[in-house]
């Protein structure tokens, strides 16, 4: 029997928390690539928080996934066969492939990896695009001051790991939020986080326990959870408080609206709180290029992966990150990685 | 019997609205400049919603003022007797003497005024805090771009009225929200706003009436009211929106936290809301004083005083203030203005 492509599909919108029977996982022919065009297969496929808001009908900042349509994401890939000059069969891609085994492409959004430069699965995490996301909001919206404290929650994620790092290279507390004492211990002995704490064990006592952690107040509340979280950080705002709005990952399963803190709040803080998606500043990363990469290859910006084997465990991979149940970026490896043994 | 000095007091903290018997008026006698000093008499009061914060004991970002103290606020007086070399007999001077009649100053915070280049009450209203508050927040926040939609509530107000003209001096559609038809006839006809809502006769329809009046949704909106006016703008927020947030007069008097938008909302459009004092801005006003008072002077900006006679009169215009009772930026006047006849 030929080998076909493994594709998971949108089969129907989630009414708050997805559930395994929204997919639907299908074989389908390989396809053929067209003059300009690329065929290629998948090694890696990144999973994020995002891809909640593209299951729903509800308007977002990026098309819908439709009804029977292949779930979209990031992914790293091996080119097979090829007629588009720039990609030749073997080179490694990071493109935009979705939930399936094998993709054609155009090019256009594809960029060529280089195998030695770091490790392929780096250009889905911490120098892809959740890197870019920590760095942009962090240096751009938060604009860290030195000794100033910086809060970010989800803090061993993909996302808020990286958030965390780059305040203390930048000289600042970094406080991370998290949960469970296991992703709170990675957060202060591996990566060096000044302080972190668990939002689970805490419960009622999480802003208290916050101020604990934070007794100067807090400059910098990169956002990336919203719900609980949010509502303990944000009277705990200093002065002239930045917030980067990244992402709200406990409210994309509510159906209703989650009302936010009193505006007042804001008003005598004189605090600035702005919502930011990094697709819309691909082109503003020089300042990434220069800092991250060498960061990661000198050890001072660590990273972890959560690796799902087969593409068939990601839609259960997926319900488990909107639940915080991944440890580190969750990955699925689609196929082998020949540059790993 | 000789003059006194007329004083109004803080007497009691107002729970929710505040009421008359929250303050005291008294005779004081008038006191004596120092060296380096000067005593004016009061022409003109300043009553503000920022001062109801004041009022109260909550942290805001000023100090509050203390039980038993006069009410502060910012007044145009002419000087009586001097002891500093800046400041002589006759002077006019912008000064922060509070709610009273008579004050003495050591200058720092003074500044003359000339009494042919604009009405002495000008240095109060639309050359002053709020006519400064309105270009700050407009134009540093909101960044107004031409055919863009910019949304200002109280905008028959002494700051909202000043934002509106001024989107529209850089071309753009100006829409006010203010309560009553009055009001709204006045932001149209008189100021040249492009639409006004009647946050009043629309009640529940405010967020459909709002959105015929804003057809391409809204890029700037300048908040100077929450409550349920927010609610009905910021789902109607273009993506990239700004928000100067200014003020939440609706919520001053509320004892209870005001819950504010779900930040999705935020998040999805990639919204900035940024709260300001402007205060903390007057070293950044060279593009207010060159462009605002040329415009006032050609008729191109106008503006409108609602005048309380009589400093006992203040406590009971400052409720209505907090009302919307006010039609146009409301001040007592304490004495004679030599330059009005």
């Amino acid at each position: 029997m030929a080998e076909m492509n493994r594709r998971v599909l949108l089969k129907s919108r989630p009414q708050g928390e997805p559930t395994l029977a929204n997919f639907d996982v299908v074989d389908a022919p390989i396809p053929e690539p067209k003059d300009g065009e690329y065929l290629s297969r998948t090694i890696w496929l990144s999973l994020d928080p995002y891809m909640r808001g593209r299951m729903s009908e509800a308007k977002g900042y990026a098309a819908n996934v439709n009804l029977g349509d292949a779930m979209v994401g990031g992914t790293v890939g091996q080119v097979l066969k090829s007629r588009n000059p720039k990609f030749k069969e073997g080179d490694f891609v990071v493109e935009y492939s979705g939930w399936q085994s094998h993709a054609v492409s155009n090019g256009a959004m594809s960029m060529k990896l280089d195998p030695d430069a770091a490790p392929l699965s780096a250009a889905l995490s911490v120098l892809g695009m959740p890197g870019q996301t920590a760095w942009w909001g962090l240096m751009q919206i938060g604009q860290p001051q030195a000794r100033e404290t910086v809060v970010v929650s989800a803090a061993s994620g993909a996302v808020g790991s990286v958030v965390g790092q780059l305040a203390r290279l930048h000289g600042c507390r970094a406080v991370g939020i998290a949960g469970g004492k296991e992703k709170c211990d990675y957060v202060v002995k591996e990566l060096g986080f000044d302080a972190c704490v668990d939002y689970r064990a805490e419960g009622a006592n999480l802003f208290k326990a916050l101020r604990a952690a934070c007794p100067k107040g807090i400059d910098v509340y990169f956002e990336n959870v919203g719900g609980a979280v949010q509502a303990a950080v944000v009277p705990q705002l200093n002065d002239f408080a930045r917030v980067p709005l990244c992402g709200l990952i406990s409210q994309y399963n509510e159906m209703q609206m989650n009302p936010g803190p009193d505006w007042r709040l804001l008003l005598v803080k004189r605090a600035l709180v702005k919502g930011f998606i990094v697709s819309d500043h691909f082109a503003e990363m020089a300042g990434f290029w220069k800092e991250v990469p060498a960061a990661v290859k000198a050890g001072k910006i660590k990273y972890r992966e959560d690796v799902v084997k087969g593409l068939d465990n990601a839609p259960e991979a997926f319900i488990g990150l909107l639940k915080g149940r991944n440890f580190g970026k969750l990955l699925v490896q689609v196929s082998d990685d020949p540059t790993r043994r």
